[in-house]
């Protein structure tokens, strides 16, 4: 399989989705509905989207029926870059190349854009449960749920606040990126699933995976962070040494950090051993984590 | 039915469940579970929790099955909150007669605490879905988070704002109230009756009775701050003029405002007509919203 064209169709069929599902940009709610689709919108990766049709294709799913799941795990991106580049959080001016969402639309309204683009992940999250079995469908929503908070991403970025400038070791750091990171990429590649089977080893299978590859797509961000090429990544390189964060290479060097991401990687792939041939875009964008430059 | 040992007796159920359901204050993710605790179990009517609970009695349902939704209801309230004290927001140093959560914890904290606190929501209304068949726990899904996000509370939240300081008439002033109070207390309701039956009529006269009361209580609300006791209602009287906030009372005067609550509590009863002496509760409660100093 070709990785980049299968990333391409993928974006392609989530960009088509969102722009359907998100609120057009009229001005019943002033320009509430204009700071969700910039946000939502903007150009990127959508990783955790592409995850999920890649989970729900892994365990022999159509992907087409968990495309609102898909759309709901990037809305819940987006919510958390929108938040965490508010003057009380990181204070962000750029993402991703282009004014943060409160230097657009000023503070308020970032913050209430962000809020809303969390319960709008959930309007979603039902779409497709409403179309599976009463329990799975409420164990996705649970799921999602549990990753985005206390226990998962926000819990996550409270230890990161709590970290800073102070010398956090090796297990700590990587227990703030489970929660940070991890925990919302883990929930998108076993949410696709979840909605397709209820085969208990592949969604476990799926669970490890996730847990590996976000802990690698961490690393690499931080090697990128350090070396990567600014136009690229669209922000100033060497921002995570400027707010005195703890980073892979600031703890063990570019080289180890390297070594590790690369072993994260072959644990992911190992994970998808009971898996078959369906499973090799997820196979395909473990290789690819590491190997980006953007 | 005597209404005050009946809310008494729901406000007990309630704040034992809510106590069982919030994690724990330890210090695993710092601070972040005091927050949400500090906020949620603060002295409070209880007014979503009680409604989804006498929504729920109202179609002849067990309350005690929807008491996760019921507590998912309070937790979304407790989060519109927080972000309401915010500093870019109405920057208030009390709510309920204590200190607001960004003046105890700090801004950034209480900005997580109430994304925590929605997302902690639809883990508890997940609870709630997984024990009624799959079409009925996903429409409650949706129901709720439609009633947070833009055509909602938040929605209605960002009309508020761009309303301040133009004088708006009665109909602009009924439809920011009606999405960033009433939705939320219509979806409260209307959950608990959804999740014990699918009699579209009797869901359709909650639906009824909650944009009424939701308004009723809204306009009761507006009076109490002109005329209420301080040191019952936990804020100062008269905050609403000091934001140069247009109000029922400033739009219609106190007697008419009195008028139109009164109106709109008999529309609600009247609406409850399908429904025999299980929505009693819901009678006495749409009495109380205009009678109450508090």
């Amino acid at each position: 399989m070709d990785l980049h064209t299968y990333l391409a169709q993928c974006r392609e069929l989530i960009d088509g989705a969102l722009d359907r599902y998100l609120p057009p940009a009229d001005a019943s709610v002033d320009r509430l509905h204009e700071a969700l689709r910039y946000s939502v919108l903007a150009p990127g990766k959508r990783l955790r989207p592409v995850l999920v049709l890649a989970g729900a294709e892994a365990v022999g799913g159509d992907p087409t029926t968990v495309i609102p799941t898909a759309c709901a795990l990037e809305c819940i991106h987006a919510f958390s870059l929108i938040h965490d580049d508010l003057p009380c959080m990181d204070d962000d001016d750029y993402r991703r190349g282009r004014l943060t969402s409160h230097k657009v639309f000023g503070e308020a309204s970032a913050l209430l854009a962000g809020d809303a683009l969390l319960a709008l992940a959930f309007e979603l999250i039902a779409e497709s449960a409403a179309q599976v079995p009463a329990g799975r469908g409420a164990a996705v929503v649970a799921l999602i749920a549990r990753a985005s908070g206390t226990r998962g991403m926000v819990g996550g970025q409270v230890l990161d606040m709590a970290a800073e400038g102070r010398n956090v070791g090796g297990d700590a750091l990587d227990q703030i990126h489970a929660l940070k990171t991890g925990a919302l990429i883990t929930a998108a590649v076993t949410a696709g699933a979840m909605l397709c089977t209820d085969d208990v080893r592949s969604i476990e299978a799926l669970q490890r995976y996730g847990q590996a590859v976000g802990l690698a797509f961490q690393i690499a961000d931080d090697i990128l962070d350090v070396v990567g090429d600014e136009s690229k990544i669209g922000k100033p390189v060497g921002s995570d040494v400027r707010q005195d964060k703890m980073t892979y290479p600031r703890l063990y060097g570019i080289d180890e950090s390297r070594r590790r991401a690369q072993t994260l990687v072959d644990e992911a792939i190992r994970a998808l051993s009971p898996l078959g041939p369906g499973a090799d875009p997820l196979r395909a964008i473990a290789r690819y984590i590491v190997e980006r430059d953007v």
